[in-house]
């Protein structure tokens, strides 16, 4: 699959997977919505963690973040009946802690309030993890795989 | 949610995201499907790969485990129309790579090809990637998350 169409495949997807890992090498796994933008820089995607981040996966994956800015993130489509349908499209690439104050954040959470109809009522208010993806990747079990 | 109702979840669910990482604590990320078994000395997730994996991504994970055994695997369930429903389980682990003439291999083989009827006319005859399970947890949006 070329990078192009990993990047479109994943930026039309609801939901992804994103793997973190401390100094250690420990890796961390949660699903996160986001919003992904292609910007001079290249490609960014965004996603926020609540305001006040008491739950430990929320500060683990910022402190790893913090800690060892490489990350990963998965999309999918699985189908128990039909092994032929399935793909995946990954993004690797570097991951940075935005504080909410920042102008990034504020642009972020604008996209992801325009993305999700539940973050209209109650936007995310706490720091905004972004990825800098340095790699686009895929495979598909149909044609052109 | 508990560590028994978490790998409950796991172990019913179809699908699962693999999270290993590199000696440098570089992630790799991957769908996977599995079987989970419970035997005296724990809990053990087993996923298959390809006879002859020259895909990198197959090769990765097994390159990855056996330079640094620590990794997770994440189930979870997303409805964009419905946010209070939303699930994921996560297993910790540490993993280890079985040749597919071992005993535990043959044995982890039988039941992937149980569970997935995909596996009966092309059962896997690659290495098996096991991993021994030391934390499961869990969050669901409903009551009692």
């Amino acid at each position: 699959m070329s990078p192009e169409e990993a990047q479109a495949r994943f930026a039309a997807a609801r939901v992804a997977r994103l793997a973190t890992a401390d100094a250690d090498g420990v890796p961390h796994l949660v699903p996160v919505v986001f919003a992904a933008v292609t910007g001079a820089g290249g490609d960014v995607i965004y996603s926020a963690v609540d305001a006040k981040p008491k739950r430990t996966t929320a500060l683990r994956r910022l402190a790893n973040v913090r800690a060892n800015p490489r990350v990963a993130l998965l999309v999918d489509v699985y189908d128990d009946a039909r092994w032929d349908v399935l793909w995946w499209v990954r993004a690797d690439g570097d991951g940075y802690v935005i504080e909410p104050d920042e102008p990034e954040a504020r642009h972020a959470v604008g996209l992801l309030v325009a993305r999700y109809r539940q973050y209209r009522d109650a936007p995310p208010a706490g720091p905004v993890l972004a990825v800098r993806v340095t790699r686009w990747s895929g495979w598909t079990a149909g044609p052109g795989a």
